[in-house]
């Protein structure tokens, strides 16, 4: 059926089927998820399991077989820098109004990904994948400090403001999602600056919407 | 002395005083001047060495003391995904010109330097700080295998295709200079439609310009 006109098209993201952070809110689909309630867009989800998103049907719309991917009408986009963008570019409330406060804002979406979780995902994979192997305990301090170096610049930066670069926008919201994951590392009682800008955002009605309804879906995948 | 009206004021951009790659385009000024020679703008060039990127003048540009940075007016920016989008956004040829796949060229901009990236820098970094250890040879294929299977998926998504999607854009310049960092790893052997993606783009007019300007540096540095 088509949808009536004058209304936007709901869009469809897709999401683990059983995330494996056990509804931690770490899978990247929370970032769209939270996004998305902080502009107020309703939106449906399709689970994926690990063998469907390797199959030809899900690598159609992410050739790299990975979630989220983001379906509106015929557009489809996977990133979620690139998803949280498109939908902060229609909608009020994720990007500053001035053309320069918006460059800002993608260049620390940018930072983001690009980075500051480069060195977190290397450790979380050296963690998850080499933690019995015997070089573990000798190699793990040094990728720490290589994390501790860019939590240092962005905590001076960020000083005593509560948002990467004026307002809220959905630069925070990539930054703090890539930050939550160093939670289990104790990092984070380091830097009491970044921490209390992770709690900031976690206190967003927005934000607790998005961790309901992520954990929703693996609660269900366990019963 | 201001700017005549309606001019539009010429951008500058940090690059490496001496660049460690010793001038083979491997430095992330590269993608920013490749984009703006695309797009015919003229630009100027701040040579920085590794202590002034350390200090308050630059880490006010870019935080994480990197290079490049780019300037325009009062307009600061980093993250080179960030600088090209910008680019692509106030001049025309580097983005599609519908929406959707503008989106979709944002979307493999993402791709490039968070998907495709963090394996390959994780091996680079691997080689230049751990060749030397005891371990680097046990460990070493498995970081191999984790960039072959972004080359294999990217490999599928472009097929017979010249470019990422449909017509050039930023995103090739992305996508191209991410994989260039594997020169020297022989593994572009193993995926002859990528090693023909590179080379296509380098034939590019716009690419050999900002690569001539790039290596001018490094040769004047050892001058």
């Amino acid at each position: 059926m088509a949808e009536p006109e004058g209304l936007p098209v709901r869009p469809t993201i897709t999401v683990f089927e059983a995330s494996p952070d056990r509804g931690r809110g770490l899978a990247r689909d929370m970032r769209v998820r939270w996004a998305l309630e902080e502009v107020g867009l309703v939106y449906d989800v399709r689970r994926v399991s690990f063998e469907a998103m390797k199959e030809p049907a899900h690598l159609a719309l992410n050739p790299f077989g990975q979630i989220p991917t983001y379906e509106e009408g015929s557009l489809a986009l996977f990133e979620t820098g690139s998803i949280i963008l498109h939908i902060a570019q229609n909608h009020a409330g994720l990007l500053p109004s001035d053309a320069d406060g918006r460059a800002r804002a993608i260049t620390w979406m940018f930072a983001a990904v690009s980075t500051v979780e480069p060195p977190i995902v290397e450790w979380a994979s050296f963690f998850l994948f080499e933690r019995d192997q015997s070089g573990y305990a000798a190699r793990l301090p040094m990728l720490l400090d290589r994390i501790r170096v860019r939590l240092g610049q962005l905590s001076s930066h960020m000083g005593e403001a509560d948002w990467l670069d004026g307002g809220f926008s959905a630069a925070d919201i990539m930054m703090v999602h890539v930050l939550r994951r160093l939670g289990s590392s104790g990092l984070l009682d380091e830097y009491p600056g970044l921490a209390a800008y992770i709690a900031r955002a976690e206190a967003r009605p927005a934000y607790q919407r998005a961790f309901a309804d992520q954990l929703a879906v693996f609660v269900d995948s366990q019963s």
